[in-house]
């Protein structure tokens, strides 16, 4: 199959962030064959078997959404306004444990129709029954990253499990990584840390994990540990690894400076971040440190929803008023983080995030014929500050559309609905 | 014309804030003529001239964006990036000094439009050539209060000139407010500004105006007046009026007393404050002194548009994460400040705010098939938290349905695009 995209306006979001007038994006099969200007001869040579007319469309790669609990989209509006830890610990763990396997299914279902509507392509996720979250991810077309919520006692087993059943659907668009989940307080078994990740250095597997989320979180690791959160992981020799730090709320400069000395990159939730009162991540300071930044939604409990074109412009304006510098993420640095910057954190920089020839097609196209779309010279500002997923007309992953206008190609949305309201009578009650 | 609408959940936002499940709203005319619990009945003894059926879909009022410069989306995403003091004096001065009635009006039609397909019913407008914005305003189907950008020089002959403008249309829909626009640095002429709110209290008017925009606006006044702004207002005699407080950003406690002693309702304008880097209005401290808070989206050229829905959202969540505090502007809070709040603002809640008999019928309905509205039972949480405009499917304003699935009935949307293009390049060259 070859699509021939006519017409656009393309954001390729490579390196320069070139942005072509007039272009044409030619997709054979899953990969992008051409992405360039107008060209009557390509367009003849192509030899297409579609033509999509995409005057007033504008085409980018699909958002990669760097931090997702796809199954806590069963608790969204659970148990709302509390502190993180009230929520966490006496609302959302109680209803965890009640979770099935099909609860798992159906609440990752849901966040999934979610991210194709608003133009997600690659999720990065973390959470218990992985393995059911990676087949309702392949099955949904989407690309992911997939990986368990690890705890400090668990071994690397279950990881490795997880990368070869992710090895079984042979098309490489869902793959695996390891994840730390520490409580910070002196209680993480130390020894089990290190084994864990020396395993997962060996098995040349990326790290990710929750690093001083909140300032209580910080505060009960000096307290405990003499040190801060993130000089605790070095001195648990964590940065030896790939690893990917998220929320990073409350951090010295000294941690960012350490962050960065070690490639870490940072995960920037600003809504859930916001919603749950934790605060305002120094987004200021890490872009000033050039730490490599992305953005994540969070889970569906506390963002409420999976939306990155939302948190592309939210991350964007809290960003700018908590530093009061209104040049801190302007749009074209946010589209950067939330395509080519996750692609590099997860090492798939080669296969996504940009729109270049050789790359995997995964492509998200705006109708700008609307009248958050005007001025049309504004074309990045107006995607991060003004647009929205009412603008978002495809949302294509390895060559394949699935979502047009607004309707989802492979969900049987009435069902899933139904599904959905009985495990959330069950797990909330 | 009689419309009945049969089965929708009711979210009437008065003082109970009751929700009706399987509720009617009977529709007379330009009035609300029965609001409750489905009724056979009710229904037979209306006989309505149209039946909507509303199952899976959402009513509640229109929302009221109390603060608008609606030519200003002409300057959307122009010189972004740029201090308050800076994007104002050097970039949007300038240009607005080039602005021609044409442009005015055409600026005015799109925000409109944008207004219309995102919900919001009534807009208080702050800007030059006000009776040409009150004509556009009348013509697009909206309600408004408008007014002058007066500056303490004008006297109060053009606000008077443009309440009998607005009583041309007849049809009440359109009022006048008087607005006061200060320099706060020592500049201003004392003797006007008494003058001017005398006059505004003889012949019944509000009056609205920014206050303490930024803290450097608060230094400037303390340093030539030795007061803080809402101090030196009071100093002015201002509070003698009803008086609407946009931004407030940067206020004392004391401040905070005074505005509540005198009953200002203030206006908080989340994304723009943000944006702009001038930072977040102290919400949690102006709810703990029970000031009537109103949300407003500020103008297209610093929002960057006039999405009342992504306001409420952002407004709650950056109010949660500057205070530390997640249960302030819960939800259902944040429905009462964008609808019912801002209608006592205006001193116009007899008639709108809320879906209640005797009232009008300003009315907007969501259909909540939509992942984003899972589950059911979390309705409010999910219209602040989780949906959006994209879920909107209808905006009526007394009585006339002004947008239907995406689609402005009364737009010629190609050719409004092409003017707007025009005037903008005439503008920011």
């Amino acid at each position: 199959m070859k699509r021939l995209f006519k017409g656009a306006i393309i954001i390729t979001a490579n390196e320069n962030f070139d942005i072509i007038y007039n272009g044409i994006l030619g997709i054979r099969g899953n990969e992008i064959a051409y992405v360039g200007e107008y060209s009557s001869e390509f367009e003849k040579d192509f030899d297409a078997d579609a033509i999509i007319h995409a005057n007033n469309k504008v085409l980018m790669p699909g958002l990669i959404n760097m931090h997702t609990h796809l199954p806590m989209t069963l608790f969204r509006g659970y148990a709302s306004d509390l502190s993180l830890d009230a929520w966490l610990n006496e609302k959302i763990l109680p209803a965890e444990i009640k979770m099935t396997e099909e609860d798992i299914s159906i609440g990752a279902k849901v966040a999934c129709a979610e991210m194709l509507l608003s133009g997600t392509t690659t999720c990065l996720d973390m959470y218990a029954h992985a393995e059911t979250i990676s087949d309702v991810l392949h099955d949904s077309g989407a690309r992911a990253v997939v990986s368990y919520s690890y705890d400090s006692e668990a071994g690397i087993e279950k990881t490795l499990e997880l990368s070869e059943h992710c090895k079984t659907f042979g098309d490489g668009r869902i793959k695996s990584i390891a994840a730390l989940g520490l409580a910070y307080d002196g209680t993480d078994d130390e020894e089990a840390i290190r084994q864990f990740i020396d395993e997962a250095i060996k098995n040349n597997k990326r790290i990710h994990l929750h690093v001083a989320d909140t300032n209580e979180q910080t505060d009960k690791c000096v307290k405990a540990t003499g040190m801060t959160p993130v000089k605790y992981l070095e001195y648990l020799g964590l940065f030896r690894a790939n690893v990917i730090a998220v929320h990073c709320i409350s951090v010295t400069d000294e941690d960012l400076g350490i962050l960065k000395q070690n490639n870490v990159s940072v995960v920037y939730c600003p809504t859930s971040d916001a919603k749950i009162a934790s605060g305002f991540a120094p987004v200021d300071r890490m872009i000033g440190k050039g730490l490599n930044m992305c953005i994540g939604t969070d889970g569906g409990a506390s963002n409420n929803n999976m939306d990155m074109l939302e948190e592309m412009h939210i991350g964007s304006i809290i960003a700018k008023g908590a530093s009061k510098n209104p040049s801190i993420m302007n749009a074209t640095e946010t589209i950067k983080m939330a395509t080519l910057n996750g692609a590099k954190a997860l090492g798939i920089d080669h296969a996504v995030g940009s729109l270049e020839v050789g790359k995997k097609a995964d492509v998200i196209m705006f109708n700008h014929s609307s009248p958050f779309f005007l001025p049309e010279n504004e074309l990045c500002n107006n995607i991060v500050y003004s647009a929205s997923r009412n603008e978002l007309e495809m949302t294509m992953v390895d060559g394949k559309i699935l979502m047009e206008r607004g309707q989802l190609l492979k969900h049987n949305y009435e069902k899933l609905a139904s599904q959905f309201e009985e495990s959330v009578a069950k797990l909330t009650t």
